[in-house]
């Protein structure tokens, strides 16, 4: 498919997957260390250090051409109460309702996408949750997707300040005009009306991006998750080993029904998988694991 | 609005928000009634027996024709853990995109609506989480619509025997036509397709009820009401006095999370009202206390 377009070619398509995969194993030992370093109070009750569980499922193939699957891999642990790390490539046809909304598909609704996808949510009330995901789909055209954002329960500007640093200057190396562009797309697009709240206190969020030159964009596609991997475990360590009041966990409960509506709601990764057939487990690995509605 | 009309009639509108009133006072007592009962070593914590607390909301007005408002009632106990029993009677415009969806809608957006919603959530896990509604809706057309199933997180044959049987009686009063019909609409209704699993063990489904007959329907529409009312607390008591174990309880948070894909990803109801401006709280009043995605 495409293998004659000089943007999201085959070699393209191959690389960028070894590259979701590369990613995936160093995020997932970054996140292993924390689990390992942490002190104090919180270190000293009967949870054990967390790793990654692994598990892989296949996508049933129920168009002629749909295949592919995909990892995810899980840890539940004593600073990373829930963290997901999926990766994916799969194949097949866009349903008839989808078509028109996909670019390159109306005519030809063959596609081929492949992703990493990581949710965290910690234990601590006191340590934001965050998302990343980055993602090549190819129907007639090809492009880029992907972005990180920060969900704290209580917002600090130091941290808030640190995590968009990092983005801008991942965005800055590529282009000036990204960072202020994909933060707003973010603020405008991490926002639950129903609640006239943002889902947290934001970050980049890019969709659709084919500048004409592949090996410019997979760069920045790259530096989106480094990004992510150099400044999220910065955070985590900033406030892990603080101790947590009973009062501040139930805040973070009652935040993450918020996390739940955005995704259940609004997000459209979410609803696009869910009513495509996706995998489900896969798909709904960014529920938290423990959430309440007062 | 539509009082030369035989059916929805003005005197139609204030009966209906009459019964709904009363039928809310008379759930919400048979329900502290539970928490007042309670026997043996579930009565034994320090937790007491709930009562309802009533929270009026308005309407914003932002159409010229909008107005109305609810009001809340929620319980929060030691047999039931969440109830919550919302009435409320509104007016406004149909948005747009949803005016070709709204019977008699499309030439006249204009319309007028009122209900009773009753969503409990139990906190034994050996106690169903129930559901029921009951609404009358006037546009250019006039109808009722409602129901109640049962969610259980063990099913027992017994007591799902009890609930339809409960709500067959009521059907076959009315036509017997109706519970065949409404029981399949539920059993189509309250199902997860990205789960494959249905919610719960079914009840009846009831939509666009139109005889004709307004008097007929009504009567109905009040026996769904009175049938919920006869039968749940019944199914509350069978269960309620038992121990439980933290598997169970576990598998209750998770059963939950089910519920909540269903209401965010599915429900009519429920996102209808979120896309509309709806009272979030009165409409998220649904939601379970606590909930786990394991």
């Amino acid at each position: 498919m495409n293998s004659q377009s000089t943007y999201g070619t085959t070699e393209h398509q191959a690389r960028a997957v070894h590259w979701f995969s590369k990613l995936r194993d160093d995020l997932c030992r970054a996140l292993e260390l924390l689990e390992a370093d942490l002190e104090g109070p919180n270190a000293s009750s009967e949870l054990q250090p967390g790793s990654f569980k692994q598990t892989t499922w296949e996508r049933p193939g129920e168009g002629g051409a749909a295949g592919g699957g995909g990892t995810m891999s899980v840890l539940r642990g004593r600073v990373l109460e829930k963290a997901g790390v999926n990766i994916s490539e799969v194949n097949g046809e866009f349903s008839p309702e989808f078509r028109k909304n996909i670019p390159g598909a109306d005519d030809d609704p063959t596609f081929w996408a492949a992703g990493i996808s990581v949710v965290i949510h910690p234990r601590s009330p006191l340590v934001p949750a965050a998302h990343m995901n980055t993602r090549m789909i190819v129907t007639k055209k090809a492009w880029f997707g992907g972005g990180g954002d920060l969900t704290p329960v209580f917002a600090d500007d130091e941290e808030t300040a640190l995590f968009h640093r990092a983005y801008k200057n991942a965005c800055d190396r590529h282009d000036p005009s990204y960072y202020p562009t994909y933060k707003k797309a973010c603020d405008a697009y991490f926002y639950l009306p129903h609640r006239k709240e943002p889902r947290g206190v934001g970050g980049i969020f890019v969709d659709n991006l084919n500048s004409g030159d592949w090996e410019k964009d997979f760069a920045f596609i790259q530096d989106i998750g480094l990004s992510f991997m150099g400044i999220y475990p910065q955070l985590v360590r900033r406030a892990m080993d603080l101790p947590w009041t009973e009062a501040q966990k139930q805040a973070q409960l009652v935040k993450r029904g918020r996390y739940v509506e955005f995704n259940l709601l609004q997000d459209r990764g979410t609803l696009f998988g869910i009513k495509t057939g996706g995998n489900t487990e896969a798909i709904l690995m960014s529920m938290p694991p423990e959430v309440h509605w007062p």
